[in-house]
């Protein structure tokens, strides 16, 4: 039962996930893995992230875990099947939770899709909306520059509306009621987005319902810990850059971080 | 005589070195190494990185290069007496060129260096300025974006303007009339860096003072290749995504690849 939750990314993006697993499932230990030598995934081949992805499963499976946590959008939409097939551990990736999320949402079934080049070009998000309701129209687009934007701070401000205003054209043209936020940074840059594409635009962030799922298969598993216990400890792994991360920590977290371990 | 030249990057910004190379050395075999499983090294820690580059110029010791030319500004700044100090092998970096090719320029002794987050903390081209003379004034700045806006292709037009005025500001306010361009991917945004400094600040961009030194050494050591040889062959092989490499390879080299190999 005490076993952690691991939680794995390319980088730093995945600590949005671990904020929501806090928030739900205060009682939880949760040990997190940040890919920094090898980030970003994004630009990154499929075999290439699948070989990442079973390293970094590897790792976690090493600290005992439970559950593991695939909080990468890349990960999720490349490399997901091919570690579920290897591991007999319960794996969920983000794609599925804000799918279903976004299928719930769209009043007019015109979904919009942002994230990363290998994201979008593995159409893991169109795909998985068009086996929920293959009647829903699906705009995919990548948006390589809001990472950089997210990673240097530029959160708002002229530059980087522009940048959003130039990127998120397509979707506004095509009217869509509910765009699903496909990378863990972009929930950072939420203000901006909602300010371009207006009010009348529902975002999916999937986090939230990550953490949602999270807790139904531990439910189901009767691997939830109890509320009896202290509240749960949570330690970060990182196999680059320590000082790095954990300047981001604060930005993602939205508090500081203390254990950030690097390992080989 | 027949040896190649090895030149390694993180990824496909030394490319701006190899097109120096060849129109400076047109009957010189080249092989090119770029890490792009790992790229980009700018964020990267100090022993990483110094790893890394010493993998990479053990992959091109099984090319049997004859020199090594350290396209990387991270690399150079970082890693490059570590791996001079383990190798036999000439291998040049990129900051002593652009050095003396700054510290030649300069009227008012006001010095502008930018580049990446790696390169900017490691100091490299400031010690390299103040080694040649110490009275020089160095503003030293990261630019982050800059590489993303590169990759993505946004050269120009009114968002990578404003980056760049961001950016620069400080070096404006500082008065340098010369600035070192100490990031690969930096000389593609040469029009919008000149038009942001004004007309009156020299950029001085490595690639071809490199050319010129590894010219100079091969001659020294007689390593060059004659004139009555047919023109040099060129392979370049990436860690990773070979196709991603292709497509911004013409917008570095200024004409297509051929001969891209993947290796582990």
């Amino acid at each position: 039962m005490t076993k952690p939750i691991g939680v794995f990314d390319s980088g730093v993006g995945g600590l949005t996930v671990v904020k929501e697993l806090i928030r739900e499932l205060p009682f939880e230990d949760i040990v997190y893995f940040g890919d920094t030598a090898r980030v970003p995934y994004g630009i990154k081949s499929k075999e290439t992230v699948i070989r990442f992805s079973i390293e970094n499963t590897l790792f976690l499976l090493k600290h005992k875990v439970k559950l593991i946590c695939v909080a990468c959008n890349t990960s999720s939409s490349v490399a997901l099947p091919a570690i579920k097939s290897h591991f007999k551990v319960p794996i969920i990736g983000v794609i599925t939770p804000g799918v279903r999320e976004a299928v719930y949402a769209t009043r007019n079934r015109r979904i919009g899709v942002i994230g990363t080049k290998g994201t979008i070009k593995s159409r893991a998000y169109e795909n998985e909306i068009k086996h929920f309701n293959p009647e829903i129209e699906v705009v995919a687009l990548a948006c390589p520059l809001f990472v950089p934007f997210v990673e240097e701070g530029w959160l708002s401000g002229k530059v980087v509306m522009d940048v959003a205003k130039t990127y998120l054209k397509p979707l506004k043209d095509a009217h869509v009621d509910t765009v699903i936020l496909g990378c863990t940074h972009y929930p950072l840059l939420k203000p901006v987005i909602k300010k371009v594409l207006g009010r009348g635009v529902t975002l999916i962030d999937s986090a939230k319902q990550v953490a949602i799922e999270v807790k139904k298969i531990l439910s189901v598993e009767s691997e939830l810990n109890g509320h009896r216990r202290n509240r749960g400890r949570h330690k970060f792994y990182v196999s680059d850059n320590p000082e790095w991360f954990n300047g981001l920590a604060r930005r993602f977290l939205g508090g500081p971080l203390v254990n950030v371990k690097k390992v080989k």
